[in-house]
């Protein structure tokens, strides 16, 4: 399968771009900061500006790809324009190309405001709400929404708890193989999954979604 | 009748208040600064912050108001949390109340990207955008989006042109007629209006619409 990941210079997006490329597929690093993908081997980039307008995000997408990950983020720098409204465009550039299944990384709890709403990460979850809210309401995208909780420097497990009652603290690497596995389970097909570290090997955890 | 007013502090929100008196409505006039709402007189006045939730928002819709305005604005200093998240909740709290009425001031070409997006207007109207396109697509609100173009001092004149296809100025007097009269016209329900200066008197205008 062919995939494009927007925010590939992330910490997460690297990890999944050599998880996707370890599966054997084709892969696309797409960021603003083109020289952050450096260390990236065995895959196309291509320069991304989140602050593009989407006709111009939709012609980065060249490779005619199967899937498209939104894994980008300002980390607080310019919520409205990344966050929220760069999401946004990325899920109406794959519209234009008639690309349907799109992979958003989120955030624990991102559509419950009573769960962030007190908390000192209440504007970053409120880009993320709308963002996420866009994509459930405003798009005909297969979406999946993954929502881990505190991101950890951690070693990989490949165990997680998907759908949990509680926040709790995420591998960067878990939740990067959580991403690239869930391609792979059509039951993932519009489901919000939240997630923290766990003890089900993440293919049967998916399998449960 | 009876109204609410979100932003009843701004040069909208003052004029639309006198307006509505005038024409012998109940009127409650909310802000968070509630000092600047010292010279409106003959109406009730409550404080009301945007930053709180949609359930503190909605216990300030105490006097059963048949239509809620939302006429607040950042200025540009905060537009994540006012002017998207601020009006979102706003709904939500006219939801919460079951008042279904729901009046925006919004702007000219508001859900129009490419009018936008290359102006130096672009993160208001990315605010604005996501405000109203939340309206349209994630409430069951009665809901009129209002869009005029520059705003201006001058006089009022009590003639406008509606729907227009392209952007003008508009006197902030004649806009706040506009919003006062739009509860009038039934017709106005789950309509967008864009609006300037023009030469049809406004009942006449709206009822076109």
């Amino acid at each position: 399968m062919k995939f494009f990941i927007i925010g590939a210079n992330g910490r997460i997006g690297k990890e999944l771009c050599n998880d996707l490329l370890e599966k054997g597929h084709v892969v696309t690093a797409a960021a603003r900061h083109f020289e952050q993908l450096d260390d990236l081997k065995g895959l196309t980039k291509v320069k991304l500006d989140l602050n593009d307008n989407a006709q111009a995000i939709a012609k980065t997408m060249t490779a005619n790809p199967d899937v498209i990950y939104f894994v980008a983020g300002s980390r607080g720098n310019d919520l409205l324009n990344i966050d929220t409204y760069g999401a946004v465009k990325s899920m109406q550039a794959a519209e234009i190309n008639h690309i349907k299944r799109f992979v958003m990384l989120s955030g624990y709890g991102s559509l419950t405001p009573s769960f962030w709403e007190q908390t000192s990460l209440k504007e970053y979850y409120t880009a993320k709400y709308f963002a996420d809210n866009w994509l459930i309401s405003n798009t005909n995208l297969d979406y999946t929404i993954l929502q881990p909780g505190t991101l950890t420097e951690k070693p990989l497990t490949g165990k997680v708890s998907l759908n949990t009652s509680e926040a709790g603290e995420n591998s960067i690497k878990d939740v990067a193989a959580v991403l690239a596995a869930i391609p792979e389970h059509k039951n993932t097909n519009k489901k919000i999954i939240s997630m923290h570290d766990g003890s089900t090997p993440i293919d049967e955890a998916l399998k449960e979604v």
